[in-house]
């Protein structure tokens, strides 16, 4: 059973989707075209509209610009709203124009970095326009060979171009930078790591905060010891969550490491992130490249769920009490029996306690949307970019 | 000044340049089209002619099926003999169909599987008509997610699949089987190491032997240590140079770490690779997403050809003597005191020797090939699959 | 609720347990020394009696050579078989005499590989005398600089050393050779993966099998693979379970990645493993550097259990179905819903049947052995090496 | 030829070596005891001043408390200055006590802590008797298991800790807070990166800054990005250099990738750090577990010399103006160009006109000393820990 509290967080508990994982995903080898892709902003959020009527706690949809422009956001906006959608992070595009083969902000070329920022800060205005409180940078800048370019100019020119957008931001909206050890570039990328993206940060201002993706680092790195990091910091943004077992894979949350993210789950409680106003995004960033979106969706946004109820049922008094004797075996036994424990009949009773279906991949089934999405729309679906 | 057998060996080398590489390339996030590209196969010959008038040793073209399909293939061969290059390895393509998406001769469904077959079948017979003695076969196969589909049954299928086209092949065929650690599946690939493939080969036939691919390999992997297990079991069939920092980056071989690449070389000489008839060829696999490709290839060949001059330069009658002493410093510095040889002179006489501009990148730039491929050609290029 | 084919087989499941890890262990930087620690290999039978009284699934006891050397083998066995334990695997050691600096049958020296193979034919003797039926080999051997010694003519040794030992081994034990990426070598280990171990075990002979110690890999490495490879081959002859974060950290298996252990557990089942007569050793091999070794093997016994419990759990009709049908998503929801499934409750139900406790960590404290070994023995017990 | 520059740099270079790399060293599996490994500090001291002798750049030593405790630390700076080396950083040993086995600043219990901190401020005063400048301070701290121990509330003993022993500091010393990535510890390491370093310097003090260990990343981490990064923040304190293949392996500097040695050099020489006050301390931290430590210290000392002398040789200009025209392989060669030339006879001329043997390595074994502390100290010389 969970604790009054613990139901408190998860009946709270909301978790971004992003459009972009809606349509069609590949590798630099193949994008393998899928049936009932959205083919426009708008049914993109009806299928968000599907996974949060599903699963309760998916109210929101990460745009990315230009995919998601549309001649009208204030509109998108009232589309999504009738469909029980907010807007949410704005994701600007600052590596698909050819001006980009050397950086966008920190292109040695200063007209090319006018151009990036002037796409920042047209996504702060959109922002403002669909109502959204964060704008998510990932800079996909960086170098394929020693001596490319200057790693220090570079990181004078990050500052530059990113102090000047925080300060066009609303005093509500938050700038959040996220890192990525390699890809698209494979010798440096200019923000590789927590510790680059942290000191930017404090360089560009206080509404600047770090966003992991957990994805986007070396093997072996501990997830969660940054996230513990930067929550005691003040400067964890947010999640971009996703599942990887070599690379920035995109998989699934949860599918390659379940224990990994009930390991987050209990940083974040542990350091007030799911608090009211604890200001930690979770936010999905994912690749559907061979399974059906919708449906993977559903059972991301359950999988990280299950790993918030797992982490909320840690006994987190008896914890400091074992950790206080130097008692290890016990100290772990508590937090690996939160784990092993099935929450699944517990989400189920909550579920319906929220007037759900207790069991959202059952009830998708049985909805008949994903042999409908599939007879409208067909294999003429939106791809990265298009 | 190299003694007269490395001087031998080094006139006697051949390095493949793959017809791929003289295309467009990107991540998944882009593909930025560059200048003076290829927009046919015959276009790819006279690139990789110019690189081998300038270097030499580059005197055959890898081709890739059915990027570089054409009506005619004995024609394509005369058209490349012309310009004095062979038509080497062929390397079939089972991953950019949509039906490839569970596998080619991995997938469940055996219609799929038959497909994949016909086509490596059919590149048997393009390869006689090309005069290649060489099927080099790469299975993008894998799976995302755990138990997406049968390991076992996978590994059951290739075998089936490959003696299939390895006892279609004519006895002067090899087929040389790659593996790959992950990318573009996440989860499994079905040969995802050199064990995998060595297994495999075993089963297939007696011409079936592993390919290596510099840059396919997990973090900490010695790759000089996996040359000379495969030497020593007759299995090591070849290469694909490239190099990498992360993943498979795919950059210009040697670039990333060119104390590697020596020992590379290192090995394939002491296990007698590089001697008449040796059976390890050395192709070069890469991806030139923001540099011009005919220069770029020109440095490959080069960077291959200087590690070779150095491994060529190694005393090893004294390393032996070391060896035997258990002296550890003697023996590595046998090893480094070539490597930090500048053969780079060296080569220039042996070029000139040769007929040839002693520096071949700036023979390149006074030619000014460039310029008129780009005039010529412009920004309409083959990429990866067009 | 197991089926019954399920609980049949975690009845008759055997995990057997190492002398070396009841004494004290560390790091290079320290080894802490705990209270209670065995004096003696007597005192170390006693601790793994306590863990198979507790668990019921650990009735043998792994040796290490000359740590556990005894006078009289044979009294050792009775001595162990009045405890209900029998003597498991040997385990030689060929690492730590002064002798063994450049290897030990891979040493350039043929008097030190003499030595070493001695030791190792002695290991086969004493597992005549003590009943065990796998001779488990781990070759400390490699170098740690390019150049030291000749990586192919030490694999040479190592099939003459080894075919030695096997053909002189009875015809009911088995050679077990098992491979390590790393440490205490840092160039090359010469037995660094399972291709290698894999090569060597096809010419050394029939009784050569693969022995895949859970921490011994590259990061990235799928094991099930390699257990469903190597059990196609023929050639799985059992593990070393532990668990790691970064590299041969020896923890307690399950803690780093239970959803790991519960895949390979699950292709260790489908690929017959676990039947009678699979072949399949289950050992332990780990080190309790920080916490009291008795509970903490209790615990990774559990581990084990648990995930096998786990993938007996796995629906295979209904994941071959899936498979067959391209139903990724269906497919993946068969294993981890057996994964999510908290098997606790049924396997202390089904200890209860066998007349045990069922919680084995409560009745060990219930027990007061901890607090009796720590009274008897004091600070005074084995480490490694004595 | 160098420029008059690179030579005052070169011949201004200090390089400084450990003391403990002059005893015996090894892996928890074996310490290979050498023969002539010092018995005392001064022994250590004469082997140091053999290693500048012959070097000229190598004129300083690290200590290692308690393993280089002497009665009178004034006495042993006496000592040393009469064979010319002073005395360097000064490494507290946090780790090696019974009490640390949960860590020491880190540990949960308060008196571990004192224990600790009062170590440091001892090292503080020896330092002040020895006339060093720098505290190096490496935390061994962290936890093996998910739960152990609270990660936030060991960041907060880190910042209470080593805030104290900062404020202790005379004004002219700095404390260098080391990273690592992994081990002793396998589940969390306290500081295991450089951003977890570069937040906890912020906040103990102006003073305090970063100590990169070349051997304490994850795989694929670019480490000169990281040194770029924190020149740029002015919290680069200085280098323990070694190398790796895998992952703390303290191989000699330069052995395992000279390639990465010369990109860091250049990265330092870019952002002013071998200029006169840069700051930044070139220390060698690297354990030789088979081969004889003097000479390999020699070695190591010459690697780096020939890296520095490598990065000396790029031609900035021809980089700047290569970059800022977009010109990769120009600039990538303009780099390449330096790493490819051979500067050992440039050093050996260079050490000639400093009144030295040109061959520092010929030198050494000419100079008899080798087989003189052979015949003097056996083996009978310290390791660490004694």
């Amino acid at each position: 059973m969970f604790s009054a509290q613990a139901a408190r967080v998860l009946r709270a508990q909301r978790i971004e989707t992003p459009s972009w994982a809606y349509g069609n995903s590949g590798t630099r080898f193949k994008v393998f075209p899928r049936e009932g892709v959205p083919r426009t902003p708008q049914e993109k959020i009806d299928d968000a509209a599907k996974v949060h009527e599903l699963t309760g706690v998916a109210p929101s949809l990460a745009l990315h610009i230009p995919w998601d422009r549309v001649p009208d956001f204030a509109e998108l906006r009232r589309y999504a709203a009738d469909r029980g959608i907010a807007l949410g992070a704005i994701n600007p595009n600052v590596f698909q124009d050819d001006e980009y083969r050397y950086g966008s902000v920190c292109a040695p070329d200063p007209g090319v970095r006018r151009k990036a920022i002037d796409h920042l800060l047209e996504c702060v205005e959109i922002g403002v326009a669909t109502g959204s409180k964060v704008l998510s940078v990932w800079l996909a800048d960086g170098t394929n060979y020693a001596g490319q370019d200057d790693i220090r100019a570079r990181q004078d020119r990050i500052t530059e171009a990113l102090t000047e957008v925080h300060d066009a931001m609303p005093r509500d909206m938050r700038l959040l930078l996220e890192y990525k050890l390699f890809e698209p570039h494979f010798y440096t990328m200019d923000v590789p790591d927590w510790g680059t993206s942290f000191a930017q940060c404090l360089r560009i201002g206080e509404r600047a905060q770090v966003l992991v993706d957990t994805g986007h680092h070396a093997p072996g790195t501990n997830i969660e010891f940054i996230v513990a990091v930067l929550l005691r910091e003040g400067r964890l943004g947010g999640f971009h969550f996703n599942s990887r077992n070599y690379a920035d894979d995109d998989l699934m949350v949860g599918a390659a490491d379940p224990f990994q993210l009930f390991r987050i789950m209990h940083e974040i409680i542990g350091g007030g992130g799911l608090e009211p106003g604890g200001g930690v995004e979770l936010m999905l960033d994912q690749c559907h490249n061979l399974e059906p979106s919708v449906p993977a969706m559903i059972r991301s946004v359950m999988n990280v769920q299950e790993a918030t109820a797992k982490a909320l049922l840690v006994d987190r008094a008896a914890l400091a009490s074992a950790q206080a004797d130097g008692d290890l075996l016990a100290a772990n036994a508590v937090v690996t029996d939160a784990f092993n424990t099935d929450v699944r009949p517990l989400l189920g009773a909550l579920r319906e306690e929220m007037g759900r279906h207790p069991d959202p991949v059952a009830a998708y089934r049985e909805s008949g949307y994903q042999q409908r999405i599939e007879a409208e729309r067909g294999q003429g679906g939106m791809s990265w970019g298009a």
